[in-house]
């Protein structure tokens, strides 16, 4: 089984020239999805992990089914004002102007043992952003995890202090 | 262990007058977690699934849970424009004016048992439209099924043709 098989090229979405990876396929199918998650578990080699964190909205698709493997804490980073208790924020860039990402300020405590994943690293903006908040809460960053990495897009070059991890590159 | 333990009630959130259940706290914690899933699970006695329908974006969380536990494909219903492929869509009713909800037309097949997940039924109008778009692609809805039911918002008379369970009651 070939997990590439499960996602779909999207030409145009959401904007016209860019060529979009499409996951749904691979979470409406349930030997792939499996396969998929043994794969981001088994990059961990056994490392403990206290907290998996997953950013809105598609890195909480295989960032609580990894919590789930990994009988770890799942923990949401949302776009802002959609978490309704006390929040620390961290401001990334985009193309044009900025955005920002919330985490409750209780979800992680000092020292404990976090993976990050999303399902994408394109820029890296987002992966800095979440590594940020998890670092101000005294988190240690184990791996940075992602579906796919676009290499092409250099965000690795964003959170190069830490381990990461890609199922799929293009 | 008790689940309702870990819903944290936040007053004044999104609105001054609305007691918001946060589920944040169940999510970050693994035998709670794991508990509310097994409660889940048990309700449906066995009953074969074939997809797990989540709502955006809090019922992406139990909802692939779900699908993971009972070996279903894993659909994510959402707001307008996010979903990349092509699209079937519902609209529903809200304070004031109306929303919709999209999913991919190739996420259910006819005759599919579909089993609806969001985590909080309130007035029911997130989960009639999702049952429409169940429905619109053929899908056969085992059960409708949330993590609260706020029962005093009388959500289950939109959507009573349907068997629905609810882990807890306020």
């Amino acid at each position: 089984m070939k997990i590439e098989n499960y996602i779909r090229d999207i030409q145009g979405f959401p904007k016209k020239e860019i060529l979009f990876k499409d996951i749904t396929p691979l979470l409406n199918d349930p030997k792939a999805r499996k396969e998929c998650l043994s794969v981001l578990v088994n990059s961990l080699k056994g490392q403990k992990i206290d907290k998996v964190v997953g950013a809105e909205s598609r890195g909480f698709f295989f960032g609580i089914l990894l919590a789930q493997e990994l009988n770890a804490g799942f923990v949401p980073v949302r776009k802002p004002n959609k978490l309704p208790y006390d929040k620390i924020s961290a401001t990334y860039e985009l193309e044009y102007g900025t955005d920002s990402l919330e985490m409750h300020i209780d979800a992680i405590k000092k020292g404990d043992k976090v993976l990050v994943h999303d399902d994408v690293l394109a820029t890296g903006g987002t992966a800095k952003a979440v590594c940020e908040l998890v670092e101000k809460l005294g988190g240690e960053i184990v791996q940075c995890n992602f579906l796919m990495e676009l290499t092409f897009l250099n965000g690795r070059e964003k959170i190069k202090e830490n381990p990461i991890f890609a199922a799929l590159t293009y």
